[in-house]
């Protein structure tokens, strides 16, 4: 039996800018549509070109390869002609492969949200799609309160989908926007406007998570027909958020139900990458992963000490939904288990670091890691700490120069014309190669002030650190009030192309930035001894 | 028609123990018991007696009034009679109203984990539930893996539940223990259970969320004819948690497809109270509430996108699924710059700020919170410094104090020990009515010390200041590399009970946590005064 496809269509740079504390400027965006795209979704809604200069400036340019790179806006006005209609024309404008319309198709909020007639409202979704068309661009409707109109008036909200079908729309997206409608009502109909002649390859479903249920009513209305499925990721969006299409891709990938009818177009070692892909928008997010998300999150295949651990052990496949590899997840026992030292021994190895399974050193480093992060370490997004951690466990890290103090100094007052004005200043004390140097620096405050002091001179050592720069620095506080712990996460590149994490933790800001700054640096030194083909054990 | 009877299980104490990173005291288990009785919840399993000093000790009184209080345990080993299993001695010994066993349900697990034969687990099912009938208890059975065990082999699933059943268990619970089973599965399993001639309203349902379902799982298996579920709250819970009942209960009382053939034991009272239950919870176990928890989450029904806040207030009931205080909750239209003016005023007349539509300081304040949000600002999430500016730009804030001038200093250096040792010192020159005041202290990094510093010494405002309290610290680097912005959200809290958020951004993380920390005292100035009766206004 032939597969049917499903499309996967991502808008969390559309619908999950409506979430409450995200604002994406133009820097993450571009970074979200890359992950998105090198990932393999089918459709990445970009956002709202001519409703702000963030998303105007966003659709300047085609920002997906593979993708098709969606824009997203309102029909015509009614009462106007498409070619009068300034929303229209930036959309059909913009550098975007596709356009998502959307559409009221309940009545109701044609009459008092619009104030024109129903007709009118069908006339702006034939004329926008039929415009959309004509450009050259794959044409969507998205049929706002879909459910919602049905239940209240199902034929005008056929004749809202009907209209875009007909006027060569290749999708018609049928929204859940209120989020309440249930499972079983989504299937009853999503059946209803198939049998009504609107084909199933030619639906969508936008579902909401108001009653904790958008993935199951999403798969539900796969079942019921529909081949295109949107949601964001992570389940980010407006109120209790939009479906999680990292929960709904590995469903669909791995559950025999769907597996057995249903194909994506992502392959299973893509699937493998979602883990990453979570963490990555989280970390562009600056939040904190949720630790208990369905298949990505960090205790989905954790079990703590008790009846089930042992027996996990033995047999983990009955015990495990799926395994966790498949998703890029890890199993977690959390008493002494057997399975943490062959992870930590094929981690070592692929960072080019051998070490035999019973050298004490091993004990010592895995024991270090679990201690460390308990205290506020996170060494997953900080890949050069950890490296760094682990050779110098093992003994194989020279003292290339060592920090013998610092101060930083920030000071806000009048200057002569009496303008408030702050100054941040660093000054630093470092032995290398048996010689004492003191810098100082100023600097956009003092982690800044700090950094560029740090680097101004390493003696024997300063051109091999000229290419290096921090591209970027985030702080995280990890328990609130007196008693906080502050992380901070630096991220550094070099001439060469290479980017790399580091992490220090400390209760003041300055102590914990300064071990992430000193760990880039002497991992930038090892690295180039290393890709130089030199032993860095000496 | 008479609605069928649906009963809620709540096991927060007994699986949601299985939550990484939750271990509840004696004296939480206590509370929460408190917390789910007064709810109303019909049956509260606390734990395993006999297990572990706690639950046994929990177990040595009955801890409930209203709910029936279930102690949890295995059934007998095999190959011991019922009067010489001392884990079937303690169930039946504690002041328990209920026993709830668990036994394997799938003939694989009975092999391998208890390594006895299948006859002998099904005779330890029939003693048990006997044992616990003969001794006045209520009993039921949670079937482990029942639906995996059905899938591999149905009769013997099917002859667990059975041999509860025939032995008096008032309940038998069918477990998805794994998580992974789907909607449609669960909902064709269970009725053949009901087919193979267990009754419905015998039966429980028991779901675990690691696909994100276990809500719609829940629902399907009591649209399937269940009548007991089982969950926890706020869903915590093993590896992905349990079903969430705050979830599941409004939807049941509140969903027309629900409410028109159920009902549970909770009056609307009961239900409006299910929000401040959540948050109870959530403070007990000393975490920051989910925001997008559907019904009870402080963004569930919150608005963000202009095109649908100034519809919503029109007529709230189109756009939103259920009404927000059903379940004790609230509508909150956020500001940003997608608001439009109807947005303003509504929120600024929810602050008890009273503008005119037409009044041009409105104008400039929309124009002032989109400049400044473009800058960085982020105002919705600092709901304090967005009501501080509309009161500066409307002209209703007075200069309590001026901070002239300010000095930070973050030290590293070897002490007289040769240890390192960080340390952290703050100077800060204010006017407080005419009088300037030098204040100077330490910290933990250069941010505590400036707030210690800052609220040290505010004169004839010191006093009104002294309870609050900075609870959280977060920053976020807005544009990576050197051009990078730094935005501050500092959370503050006082004796009262009050929370209130404040932002600041600046090239210098000093800077920015200054204005923000400003904003703070600033704001519980104005809010002494406001619930003083006084007028702002000066």
């Amino acid at each position: 039996m032939t597969k049917q496809r499903i499309f996967l269509f991502d808008t969390t740079l559309r619908d999950g800018q409506q979430t409450p504390g995200v604002d994406f400027s133009l820097e993450d965006k571009i970074a979200i549509a890359a992950l998105l795209d090198d990932f393999g979704i089918d459709y990445v809604e970009g956002g709202y070109p001519g409703a702000n200069p963030t998303d105007t400036a966003f659709f300047s340019e085609k920002r997906t390869t593979r993708s098709a790179f969606v824009a997203f806006g309102m029909t015509k006005r009614a009462g106007v002609s498409t070619s009068n209609d300034p929303g229209l024309a930036a959309l059909i404008a913009s550098a975007s492969d596709a356009v998502c319309f959307v559409a009221k198709s309940w009545d109701y909020h044609v009459r008092v949200a619009l104030g024109c007639t129903n007709d009118e409202n069908l006339e702006s979704i034939r004329a926008s799609i039929a415009v959309a068309v004509a450009a050259g661009k794959e044409a969507m409707l998205d049929c706002e309160h879909f459910f919602d109109g049905y239940k209240a008036n199902p034929d005008y909200a056929l004749a809202c989908a009907r209209a875009a079908h007909e006027a060569g729309a290749r999708w018609v997206v049928l929204c859940d926007t209120n989020g309440g409608t249930q499972p079983a009502e989504i299937s009853r109909i999503v059946e209803s406007v198939i049998a009504a002649g609107i084909p199933g390859d030619r639906l969508g479903i936008h579902a909401h998570d108001d009653t904790g249920q958008a993935v199951a009513n999403s798969l539900a209305a796969i079942e019921a027909g529909v081949r295109q499925v949107q949601g964001t990721l992570n389940g980010i969006g407006e109120r209790c958020g939009n479906a999680n299409l990292v929960s709904i891709i590995p469903t669909l990938m791995l559950k025999e139900a769907y597996a057995s009818r249903f194909e994506t177009g992502l392959s299973a070692d893509a699937l493998a990458d979602i883990s990453r892909l979570s963490h990555a928008f989280d970390e562009l997010l600056n939040r904190a992963p949720d630790q208990q998300a369905p298949y990505v999150g960090a205790s989905a295949f954790a079990t703590k000490a008790g009846i089930h651990a042992s027996a996990l052990l033995k047999e983990p496949q009955t015990y495990e939904h799926v395994p966790p590899e498949a998703v890029g997840n890890a199993r977690r026992v959390m008493v002494s288990d057997q399975g943490g030292k062959a992870n930590f021994i094929a981690e070592l190895k692929r960072r080019g670091i051998a070490v035999a399974k019973d050298d004490p050193r091993l004990d010592t480093l895995i024991a270090l890691v679990k201690e460390r992060e308990a205290s506020g370490y996170a060494y997953e997004g900080a890949d050069a700490s950890f490296d760094l951690l682990a050779r110098r466990t093992l003994g194989r890290v020279p003292d290339f120069f060592t920090v013998d103090s610092f101060r930083c100094m920030v000071e806000r007052r009048f200057d002569a014309n009496g303008q408030l004005k702050t100054v941040s200043e660093a000054i630093v004390r470092v032995t290398v190669d048996g010689e004492t140097k003191l810098s100082v620096a100023e600097g956009h405050g003092p982690v800044n002030a700090l950094d560029i002091a740090l680097r101004k001179d390493l003696g024997i050592f300063q051109n091999e650190i000229a290419d290096m720069e921090l591209v970027d620095y985030k702080v995280r506080i990890l328990n609130g009030g007196t008693e906080a712990i502050t992380r901070v996460l630096i991220e550094s590149h070099d001439g060469a192309g290479a980017r790399w994490w580091t992490v220090g933790v400390s209760d003041n800001i300055i102590d914990a930035s300064f071990q992430a700054l000193m760990d880039s640096i002497v991992y930038k030194l090892i690295k180039n001894r290393e890709s130089a083909g030199l032993a860095a054990a000496q």
